[in-house]
């Protein structure tokens, strides 16, 4: 592995195998090509044009699409499609986070419907006499998606009715027990975004990352069995394992590799520096 | 004025005015249409086929290539072409600065022929107990481009033969007396891209972001003329100058936004944080 071969691993969609579907003028998302025949047979709900595919214009406000989906979805779950994913939790289905809502949407079928998600990461450092290092959690072993992975040390999806600064906090509390007057000062520092395809499934994201800074004793505790284990590993050695290793959970590597290119742990005359940087902000599709 | 703003200001390019060259089959810049005319009459130089402008290819080396260029361009000196901007200065042509180079060319003519220019931008930051400052340079009012504006702590263009790195350490100590030692601490910690016209000329350019926190007694002094003087803002005056009014050069308006955002300076839940962030990376062509 290198730094990037893991923003190829996290930009692995294959745009051609999908066609785009819109809320108005505005486009949406994804459909993958062997989707299609679940969207086909709700002409009511989908009428397709041009190669897109388009939301009954006479769902003319948020509620209503947010209505219509659900039903629709709900039916593609009475069929198996989702699995064990259901959450019964609403995504915001957006350009992005913080423009207005087009409708909401099941955090199960977010990904079939080639839908942004966002997120908040952070990454909880300590700064001490020999550099940084970084407390780094493991994956619960019982966790549904990527047991056992390393993580970022707090990360989340992003449901529809919290922003994403309040989403966090509620997170660091959950995941590691950082409490809210520590938690608040955290700093939105960037943001990665990546075109991410399994199967039929799309993730467009967009995870936004924090930095906070940790006091040298204060240990972050697992809280809501999400985490197995916590360790504060120094910075190089964080380095070295998204370098080297696929350890890390797929796009938490590249929330530590935009934390190394911020703290300066790259150089401006590496032969990838900029490929690098570039790599972690593709908000436009690949190949467009 | 607004931080969106400035990055439109510097994305201001229509590329459907240019025609791209290359060489081989490398895109290595634009031509406006309206310099085209000095252009055709070289076709043993330049062949036109599909909208594009292909160099000659039996220059074979980048050598070639650059002694080609070199005569081509002394050319359209001498029929005035660059009024006073010539610098007798070689820079590199390349899809990115680390990238092979595929031959070099007089820093004047670069714009011209569209060609990506690179270049070392650096903020010096103080830590006081009050929070951050940053030393502000105002540009020398006898500079022939943006006299009187203020700048970057640190900034320069980035000739051929020296590393980013190394050019970044020359010109702290040619433009702020920073001592190599000191300036060795810099950090490349990311990039800005934008496609900026000025009629005929095109700059799709990038520039490399450093960070270097000084110390308190440290006060840089203007050392080549290039400077008329040094001033210590706090953080919050940098960046209400930046996002009211138009008083930095037009670009480093971009370096200075990068590094509020690194800093934290921005909240994840404000309506433009992505587009901020997306905007200062624009290394692909407008409407690409």
């Amino acid at each position: 592995m290198s730094f990037l071969d893991h923003i190829a691993r996290c930009n692995n969609a294959d745009l051609s195998q999908f066609e785009p579907w819109y809320v108005g003028a505005t486009r949406a998302g994804f459909l993958h090509r062997d989707f299609l025949p679940m969207i086909a047979v709700r002409p009511d709900l989908f009428s397709h044009r041009n190669g897109g595919w388009y939301l009954d214009p006479s769902l003319d406000t948020p509620a209503k699409r947010t209505a219509a989906m659900r039903e629709f979805v709900l039916g593609l779950r009475e069929r198996g499609l989702f699995g064990r994913s259901w959450r019964d939790e609403l995504y915001k289905v957006a350009p992005h986070f913080n423009d207005p809502t087009l409708l909401e949407m099941e955090r199960a079928a977010v990904p079939w419907f080639g839908v942004r998600a966002y997120g908040p990461h952070m990454t909880g450092y300590v700064r001490k006499d020999d550099g940084l290092h970084i407390w780094v959690p493991r994956r619960s072993y019982d966790k549904p998606t990527f047991p056992g992975e390393l993580d970022n040390t707090v990360a989340g999806g992003q449901p529809a009715h919290i922003g994403i600064f309040d989403n966090l906090i509620k997170e660091c509390a959950e995941e590691a027990s950082i409490p809210r007057a520590l938690a608040e000062q955290a700093k939105a520092v960037g943001f990665i975004a990546y075109w991410s395809q399994s199967g039929r499934q799309l993730k467009p994201d967009v995870m936004t990352c924090f930095d906070l800074e940790l006091p040298q004793d204060f240990v972050p505790r697992a809280h809501d069995g999400e985490v197995h284990a916590f360790e504060l590993w120094p910075v190089q050695r964080v380095y070295e394992t998204v370098r080297d290793t696929n350890q890390f959970k797929y796009n938490c590597n590249l929330v530590l590799i935009d934390f190394f290119v911020r703290h300066g742990l790259l150089r401006a005359d590496d032969r990838y520096f900029f490929a690098i940087v570039e790599g972690l902000h593709r908000t436009q599709p690949p190949g467009a």
